[in-house]
């Protein structure tokens, strides 16, 4: 594909900066500018070599630049928008990174008025613990999936080149909308964080707590770990797709509640039945015939 | 430790055969009598030499024994006790290896009248994939935990005789009350197999299912592991243990309720706050401060 002229890098992190060195690495990128809230986090990236230059402001990042990628916490989505919203050329293609798109869509639009026709909303479906640009990869995102979410305003070339791009970080690319994207993650990745940080937090408040901890055994352990997950992110995830994780949260309920009932009186059939379902629902699953990197 | 002339093994399966096994290499008895519900399995125990004898009745394979070994599904408690009860001298030694074990007492209270003194309901923590005699391992129970729950009625070298014949065969013994044990694994392993039930049941229940299922990574991997569980065995337990697992499920509702609300009113702080409290808690654990056998 062609190789761009300039990066504009809103958010010198490890999601952004893991993209501007495989970007480089691919020779798809002449130069790349770099901006963070922080000046410190910039200018570590220009030393680091991963930006060209340090740009004072997320408008001056932007300006020249005919790739912007967005790479913030999703709660300052708003604020970068808003920020270099005049510097942007409509043809310069523009994406993020945010793990929940609707409400990134929302926001965009509401600054902009009318979504930019050169925006596509993306989610690379990878990551890793800690933060900060030193925790940047070349290959974070290689061999990974990123799901784009273009909109009815996206323009096709838009969309055609995210998708050469992506493929060319040798990620598997797939398109859907914004509903489907925030759907899915709500059923198979948020909700079941939800419930396991429900789990730990009434564990965590009985006054056997401890005792409780101590027998705890590896059925516990893989049930749990997805509750150790980053405060913040998950705040943020949580109030970003609400509405679509309070939708599967209430189907799960509901299940809780058949189980509960059956319990209640001793119902026998009832309860087999659904334990049946989820057991013959969850052997029948493998993470092969599944995606295998997300996280 | 003094050998016992006598093993009634009543319920010649996967558990019970290995403590059969292990029992014979630790040199603790003399000869065993098996009995199973299905004649076939009291045979096939005999012909790998794991039983000496099978037993046409489960008194028979009692009478004479002084120690019995009760190893079948919790439902089946009552009707083998109800078996061999006239069979029973009042000094022979008497276990079983339910996962619950105060509804275990109570069948047994009922058919007995009074509980005989020499009962000392054992929960073995260890299992493994698969049932039937051609499962058993002499090595199941070694480095594993072992719970006894006697009663007030217990007596006191029931319960020495007991803790020494697991401890010969390398487990660690723990001694608490059939109620503090239904609490503990209510909370640590009943209930968490109950909300991946009930979250799989939700997934499975939905038009988009499949596409749910495909797009799963590994945090929903490990989440629901234990949904793919022995149908019928949970169930037992879910209504062997109906009242602990009420108590607990109660508990982690309050929870789900307290994120629920927070997403309703998109407050940040109350969320934050519940989910850290889970993720510190979770990050604080390890399960090698805990035991690492518990399945």
């Amino acid at each position: 594909m062609k190789k761009f002229k300039q990066l504009g890098l809103i958010g010198c992190g490890m999601m952004g900066g893991s993209f501007a060195k495989a970007l480089r690495r691919a020779g798809l990128v002449e130069r790349i500018v770099g901006y963070s809230k922080s000046p410190t986090n910039t200018e570590h990236a220009k030393r680091l070599g991963i930006v060209d230059e340090a740009a004072a402001s997320a408008l001056q990042a932007v300006m020249g630049s005919d790739l912007i990628l967005v790479a913030v916490p999703v709660s300052a989505t708003g604020e970068v928008f808003k920020a270099f919203r005049l510097g942007l050329s409509k043809d310069s293609l523009v994406m993020d990174v945010g793990s929940t798109k609707q409400d990134v869509i929302a926001t965009v639009e509401v600054i902009f008025g009318e979504l930019p026709t050169h925006f596509v909303p993306a989610h690379p479906i990878a990551g890793k613990a800690g933060a900060g640009i030193e925790e940047a990869e070349v290959d974070l995102y290689t061999d990974r999936r990123v799901i784009l979410t273009p909109t009815a305003r996206t323009h096709e070339d838009a969309i055609a080149k995210a998708r050469a791009l992506w493929q060319a970080l040798d990620t598997q690319v797939f398109t859907m909308t914004a509903a489907q994207h925030d759907g899915i993650f709500a059923a198979v990745s948020h909700l079941p964080h939800l419930l396991a940080f429900a789990y730990i937090h009434g564990i965590a408040g009985q006054a056997d707590a401890q005792q409780f901890l101590h027998m705890a055994g590896p059925g516990f352990r893989d049930f749990t770990r997805i509750a150790g997950g980053d405060v913040d992110v998950w705040r943020d995830i949580f109030l970003a797709n609400r509405n679509e994780i309070l939708k599967q949260l209430a189907i799960t309920r509901t299940s809780i509640e058949q189980m509960e009932k059956a319990l209640q009186s001793s119902q026998s059939k009832p309860l087999r039945d659904l334990i049946e379902v989820a057991s013959v629902v969850r052997n029948g699953w493998s993470i092969n015939k599944s995606m295998t990197q997300h996280v």
